[in-house]
């Protein structure tokens, strides 16, 4: 019970969500560490340093609920890593079942190692479910970019309402960023997910020669890619974790935001799902908060900084950093917490967006019909120039807004229209399906890039 | 028991200590919130807007270990914070006692002012144990400062042996760079630790008529300065609050720098404290790590990337912003609890400091006395004008180097000196106890201000 | 004409202003360093260090026009910083007029004496321009603040219109905020504008004894603070000049986010001024973007990581840092040029800003009353219990929303209501006027502060 | 004369190199949005939508040293961009020359396909110089790795020394972190260059139906790669060139913090080539200050501010962002300026670095012995198990440290070493050559890797 308490915090299933969150957990942690502890001693059983019956009885006792995290966490406080603690308790465990396989325990490897590990295999844990989440996400753009991809929508530009465009393109723009960062996420896999063993100070010096082939063995327990060299103060492979994170955060921040900015009671053209609860207000009844919107966002914002204080940690001194390592201890779990919350509730909102296709056509008439000016433009432009179809517009744009008329009215009106445009050329200038560019073909390509990408194992 | 565990994390002891965490602790956070409906229940009665007998019940009710915080939290993920659900149980608990009284629960607030009232009770919490353990540094290192203040020690610039100071004259800088943050603090304290109360839009207008009675009289129960206007959307307060610590951090983090750079194996002046499994190595048994300055460098990484969300975070929208509020909500807290525990830390280790003035002497023979080339520089630019005295000393400075001999040596030698230098002010340019400058005197009128400013309450 | 192109760049205009970038050149920057050499001078002849002639000699040299800035950033790439060039160039230029006068040059100092110093100048420089648009921004505000006073206008959380405010409250709440910044200048001020002089340990040594007579004689001829100590290493002055801007630049976001999302298309409230070539598009003639809602926003998008490379640059080692202090260098100006151009273009904005009171009353008739669903639950909860009236509201908002009619009509059939709420108490409910709380007052005490200090010097 | 002062200013020589800030100036920017206006005529040409004859003349009139920056720059601070003033000019200029011509400039093209086009130009300029600097950087670090594979060096942790290493595997480690570099650039170049053109909304609509193919002849013109679809407002692409130069400023500043760290009065084992001016400091004639490791950490301290920003500019509004898009402008070129910079005097520097072996291998003597504690202490837990050993070692050091002895004496001396361990094997532990692990094989591996990736094309 206590357990399962440790890592509930008060923002825990607002920010994030529980299966990540016990990835995350101080449990896994020491887990995690004690999965290296484990691999370690039959790694090196297999290349005949130690013993086999010892390894077995050292990989028995690599159970964290067996271990208590409080002492662990106080001892930590005065060696200043938790490894050392746990690497100690671990040899009383096992040496009070064996004396003598408890002399291998740890066998060669440095505090670094150990955590350095367990946090790669933690990550691989974390990333696997944001893989999961990007998956999910990919689909449902892909069926949204789909069944919208014809309906028109106001395309805006600073905030101002620019000219139309269509729902299914505007999701699509989303979709293609997400398809980026699955590439992304695909190529950076196998470099950050390396195995950390040096030994002290990199040299595996006190593994006599068995260095290697331990380092080798160790890999393929765990599945994590052998290093060339060990990596303990080159922190280019954590910190790449954390921008292909930080790039993840900001597309995700993207989404929320535009969808935000459409669910404004003003523009009432998306609605996060309601639901039980779901986005009240305390004292206004009639209110529905988008609360996805606002925990992407908050993530997008958090992120950032998470991502500059991992970068500015690599300059790690000599063999093993002072200062610099450590910081990087609770910032990367924090990282992968709020941007794998984010998408996770993402996902999950997207799935039930209500979508307001009437409310789209209806806000495409707020400007009188300005927002066709640049067809109307396009079109003067091949009969008449460029600049002076610009003037014209600008005119008759005046005369719009100060009329109160539609813009459609007032050129039909213009004398400098005449001989260049037909009123009937000029109706067709005003409906929507006929300024929609290459909106449609935008969106099959990248949904059928989606699907091939998808169909890939 | 549970509650105990909730606020423990493996990296809780090393990174900061016990008193603090649990003002940081959920348990903390709740009873804050709590703290601001039963004072806003009283200020309600005092101004006459609910019943007194009202106000009493709801005040008797806002304890939080009658909570169950889990289910606090799955609510706030739906609602988007976590006072919906709070008030809402509160609101329960008081009716099952007195319906009536119930009706009077958060009367007029909206959730903003109890989340951000209730984390500026938490922030005070947390500064006053800052602002002791300021008062206790500046104590240690006033001490310091004093018993060191004519101890000779090399200076160093761009990490390379420049000329000789005091250790004493270190420290007092340290002392100068702290007793401005102190200052700083009491300076932000009364504009930080503002009442946040205004209604759903700022206006208090579901009050007809009593905010500003009630306003006043929340802000006399709470102990906090009523601000003119209600804050909401305008985050200065909190970000200085952060903008306040990161500073604090950047100095800390300047000290431990140095003392780290200090207790080099090369240099080995100072030493942390010695203790029971204090900075040992897992498989390095000579070593003694700086395990406090790690600690405190891991906080001064830290927290700039935390300031730099909390600024990120401020141009929030409207009358209460998506997504920038919610990015504060742990990143202050954590911003404290690294900066505090950087500060106690460091406290706690200086207590115990460990100081060579043995070596401090002989690390100031390293450059067989080129540590005292400006010295003699000055003196000769005084009889033969700057730039001939600095071409000479190179010279000489070439040849103590090719030579390995002593620099005084190769002057004596030297005729362009003669007729400048006699031998006997040579040999008196390079005692060490005539080139120290006013470091005595600063350490003085450091110290002198130090214990001036503490006296003042 | 070539020194003035070379402060000159494609992006000045827009986010800065010409009499900021001139204080922020590389011109002015070097004239400073000069005007510290001047004043050193000076003030070593007031202490009696070096002759007076020999000072006014090297006095009237320190004129940046009459260096070369191309051969000084060359040789600062070999030496490490422009001072030493700088002072070398000085030297011989003193030096060929007077070869005893060049003996005395930078006299004492140390490179980042010169630097420091310098820079603090500029620093001031930069200040008192921002001071002064501070000032045109409270005076600003305050007009707009009373005139708008009692405008009704929507009141928006979480990007969902919530209930009524006035225009001139939200003006009210920027000011608020603004009072706030011109606060922490004044206090910061003295602790900022400090002279920098230690010489190369801090200690003064190579001024023999003049050393506490020199620094007082410096800082009053370049009226700065004279500091207890000097601050080489210890840069919580300038880094708290940054965070002081990155504070401003975050409330300046903030009114810029409001300004634009009051601008957008589908919200029409407010707008930029128009102008000849001001924000229009290149394609779209209709539009009318908000560019310096742009331009402030990208200030305040910026501002917090350099703030962050300003903490992270504060653990500088020993007695001279290494990369963090030159890692200020650019970085203090960069901040101050946004900061400073945000401001400016912002009061400039606001001067011509178009406020459409109309259309403001407009947007309050958006949701069919239910923005005053807060007014009549608050009227309902004192005679029916506050969690009855939110639910009954509840049900009126569903139906409201479902037929598409207005709040009041509902309520009125509502047979709930009946006994509760007559319907002239209804009526009443639903005038804008009856529920502005204390908007108006609030203003006005506002205001009045303002005033206040605006007319204490 | 002046068009190269422009971009010239104090710190650029020093933070940056005349090459890469050619390519960074207001002339390159302008040009490269001229270069895509050229190839944007052709295309059309190409593409069968405007006349071929046009296209030439609109190409012919691309070139940057027609047009008046200052004009540019001050009407860019009315539009909100200097595309809108620079297509104006040139559509002037061209009609000047052929009114009929002038009507094709910047065919369906908005302002942000130009910059951003524009952009990626000047960004793959900039990443060629520094793939360059990559190439010389990796060739130099093999032949030092090489060179010194066998050269015992301290292995320090936490700024203490350790045990015994190789200064070749040092090197190594620099390497294979380089490598990594290089890969992660080769793997992002396809998806950073990528071509931006979408016209006003990205759908192309002012194109009438030549937009794709426009779209694919503008890329070949260009040789940039052809998006799925415009990403006007999905800035990952511009935000991972910042990542990518982000985790290459931190592993810069790592070797420049190493080599710094070496470089110390009291390690002196490296040092940065000497030379006319270089690293001298102001008034201390013996010192030669490690200028390029200021450098490069300078870069280091400011990279990951400037990252947070383009990582917090992504969430950008709708289909063009408002702030978020112009934060960006200047941030990523000088992200490019100060880490092609850093990279660019790193390269140089090394190249003269002078290392000092003799000192390297007395700086193995520096514990008595005490480094070698490790090797001993495997050495008897093969013999006495992990924890005996542990704790004889512990004993062994502290008598060592109170008698000022070497090691091997106190331990020859030890009764519970004997029968574990004959003194001629207590000596073969005290030769570096016997613990240096895997370090000469480590090294031969990464070099052997980095020769097979540089014959690679």
């Amino acid at each position: 019970m206590a357990e399962r308490l440790r890592h509930m915090t008060l923002f825990n299933d607002l920010f994030s969500f529980t299966e990540l969150q016990q990835i995350l957990s101080d449990e896994s942690r020491v887990q995690r560490m004690l999965d290296f502890e484990a691999a370690l001693a039959k790694a090196a059983a297999r290349a005949g340093a130690i013993p086999q019956g010892a390894a077995h009885k050292i990989a028995e006792h690599c159970r964290s609920t067996d271990f208590d995290l409080s002492t662990i966490a106080k001892q930590a406080a005065r060696s200043g890593n938790p490894a050392i603690p746990l690497v100690k308790l671990l040899t009383v465990a096992v040496a009070r079942q064996d004396q003598d396989a408890a002399r291998f325990v740890h066998w060669g490897a440095t505090s670094q190692d150990v955590i350095d590990t367990g946090g790669v295999l933690q990550l691989r844990d974390a990333l696997d479910l944001i893989e999961k989440d990007l998956g999910h996400l990919i689909d449902t753009l892909g069926q949204l970019a789909t069944e919208y991809r014809a309906t028109p929508c106001v395309a805006r530009t600073w905030m101002q309402q620019a000219l139309p465009t269509t729902f299914g393109f505007i999701v699509a723009g989303w979709l293609d960023a997400i398809l980026r960062h699955r590439e992304r996420l695909a190529e950076i896999r196998p470099r950050l997910l390396a195995l950390q063993f040096g030994g002290a100070a990199g040299t595996l010096a006190a593994l006599a020669g068995h260095g290697s082939a331990i380092a080798k063995a160790l890999s393929e327990e765990l599945h994590l890619t052998l290093p060339v060299v060990p990596w303990h103060t080159h922190r280019d492979r954590t910190a790449e974790a954390a921008t292909f994170l930080g790039l993840l955060a900001g597309t995700l921040g993207k989404m929320a935001r535009d969808i935000s900015m459409h669910s404004q009671t003003e523009v009432g053209e998306l609605f996060e799902p309601a639901g039980e609860g779901r986005g009240t207000s305390s004292t206004l009844p009639h209110k529905r908060n988008p609360v996805t919107c606002a925990v992407v966002l908050a993530a997008a914002t958090r992120v950032p900084g998470l991502v500059g204080t991992m970068l500015s940690a690599m300059p790690q001194e000599y063999e093993r950093g002072l200062g610099g390592w450590h910081a990087e201890w609770e910032t990367l779990p924090e990282i992968l917490r709020v941007t794998g919350g984010a998408i996770h509730h993402l996902v999950e909102m997207l799935g039930g967006l209500r979508i307001d296709k009437e409310r789209m056509l209806q806000n495409l008439e707020t400007t009188q019909g300005l927002i066709f000016a640049e067809a109307v433009s396009m079109a003067l432009a091949d009969r008449m120039g460029k600049m002076p179809a610009h003037l014209l517009l600008e005119s008759a744009t005046k005369k719009t807004r100060e009329s109160h008329r539609h813009l459609k009215d007032v050129l039909n009106e213009e004398p400098g229209i005449r001989g260049h445009l037909a009123p009937a050329e000029v109706d067709r200038l005003f409906d929507v399906r006929n300024y929609l560019g290459n909106a449609e073909e935008f969106v099959e390509t990248i949904v059928t890039r989606a699907h091939k990408v998808s169909a890939t194992p």
